[in-house]
């Protein structure tokens, strides 16, 4: 194989009990991502995107990972990189993760996978690192593995694939607006009291309990956030309105997707995902609030070769 | 029904990941409770033990717990309550939560059973606060559900019930000594660094999995308190050893047992619990340390009537 494109989708992460842990696979929205080998040991991208992206592979998420790869192999030619971007950055659905992690799943078909799924992880978080300022798997992790997923350890990466309810569909609202991960993780208390710890955890607990039972009484009270979003609330633009108006239409929760602007709903009914869909971006154009809203089944494959020779 | 006895057994909880969240039901040791109607409106408290337990109804757990489930009915009659105990108090394996859980329990039954399981939890954790100085349902909810147990909300009471694998044991040792619920709980801190609580949340989140796949793998590398067990760990005789045997000869995982100064194994191989249980009061009865050791299997019943007229 000489030449690979993927589609590299984006990801939801926190689900709001899960701050750092959780992360679930969109079906919609993503990066196209065209990696061919090239005679000469060098890696070159092409970012082909509205966004100022740099094509430095020192500055570039998708250039760092691919070095951290490259670090534990040889090879006798180079990699250049194109980058159709479809998640823009800044927007709290995994755009930097899907550049990242989209490319070294691409390399890593052309050198004949030696690479372990948790390697790929562990070289994409370089490229979060250089993002965001520390190291984080949440988003990488479903993108690579699919499904939901949950970061047990980034010390030694270690991430379980938890069960996905086929019924589960997530709703997603972005305000045009764009929020830099590092900004949005300034909001967040370095100390937390330990009775919110336990609050937030034991919905953890319970979250992952009720994908495993498709208890989705259980997974509305669960997916509650006592830490971070008190704090990142603030920075998105009619926040609890549009939590308020998707609750009313039925969302078994909302939240802030990652480190936002986007806000995810989470529903079990399609009837109910279009009424919320529906609702919340006819109240960001009653205020002339630009956005871009859709709805996404859990994508259970994650990464996706569309075309390889 | 005039009268009934029940046994109230003991129980373990946080299991390392989840402070004040999980609890397990054990089958040994355990509380004989009686309690009789009596004609006077009047709550009589019988202690039978060697532990100077008050038999003031405003100072024991009992009495304390009989009291809130009373307050939300009428009855003509009263109850005369008789408790034998079968756990040390401050041994960290629910000693409290027997006695006032078997007792709400026991009431309930007498007067057919108005209360929901959660209610019993509920007037429980009176006695609970009582003894520890802060409400907590971990000890008592395993008791009145059976099996092991995950306390999502203690402000409106909402516990789950996890699977409990069948070849799961306990193999646990106690050292003779007394640590005070309240004492033990002063050595936690109030405030915890956000990257520990990620990283302890995600090993309560990954555990709550291996306990629906099977996955003792994962249970072990769960199975882990970065939080408290820092702190508590100097409070018992001989914990880092005990842990080190115990891991030698195979167990899932090992820690602190509630506040202490018990301390548990997790194994699911009973010649494996055998070995742990032999290797551990070995070790106390080599440095003349006195001690309570036994194995028991989780019991997925709870608190059982053992007669009833």
């Amino acid at each position: 194989m000489d030449s690979i494109k993927v589609f590299s989708p984006g990801s939801i992460t926190n689900l709001s009990c899960g701050y750092d842990i959780l992360g679930v696979c969109l079906q919609n929205r993503g990066d196209e991502i065209t990696v061919k080998k090239i005679d000469k040991k060098e890696i070159i991208i092409n970012s082909n995107d509205d966004y100022n992206i740099s094509e430095d592979i020192n500055k570039n998420v998708a250039g760092i990972a691919a070095q951290a790869l490259l670090k534990n192999t040889k090879t006798k030619f180079g990699f250049e990189i194109e980058i159709k971007k479809g998640i823009k950055p800044g927007s709290g659905i995994g755009s930097s993760a899907a550049s990242s992690a989209g490319t070294v799943f691409a390399i890593n078909q052309l050198l004949d996978s030696p690479f372990s799924q948790m390697d790929l992880i562990k070289f994409s978080m370089e490229g979060e690192k250089f993002v965001s300022g520390t190291y984080h798997a949440d988003n990488v992790a479903p993108i690579i593995l699919g499904g939901i997923t949950l970061v047990r350890s980034i010390d030694e990466i270690d991430v379980i694939k938890l069960p996905s309810p086929k019924s589960l569909e997530v709703i997603i609202i972005r305000p045009n607006i764009e929020i830099k991960t590092s900004d949005s993780r300034k909001v967040v208390k370095n100390k937390i009291k330990i009775e919110k710890m336990v609050q937030q955890s034991a919905n953890l607990g319970s979250f992952v309990s009720s994908l495993y039972t498709e208890d989705y009484g259980l997974m509305s009270k669960s997916v509650v956030d006592v830490i971070v979003e008190p704090n990142r609330r603030i920075l998105i633009p009619e926040f609890d309105k549009i939590k308020e108006i998707s609750k009313e239409d039925g969302a078994i929760a909302v939240g802030i997707s990652g480190s936002g602007p986007s806000i995810f709903s989470l529903s079990n009914n399609s009837t109910v995902s279009e009424k919320i869909l529906k609702s919340v971006t006819n109240h960001y154009e009653k205020l002339n609030i630009s956005y871009d809203g859709f709805i996404s089944k859990v994508n259970s494959t994650g990464i996706k070769i569309i075309e390889s020779n």
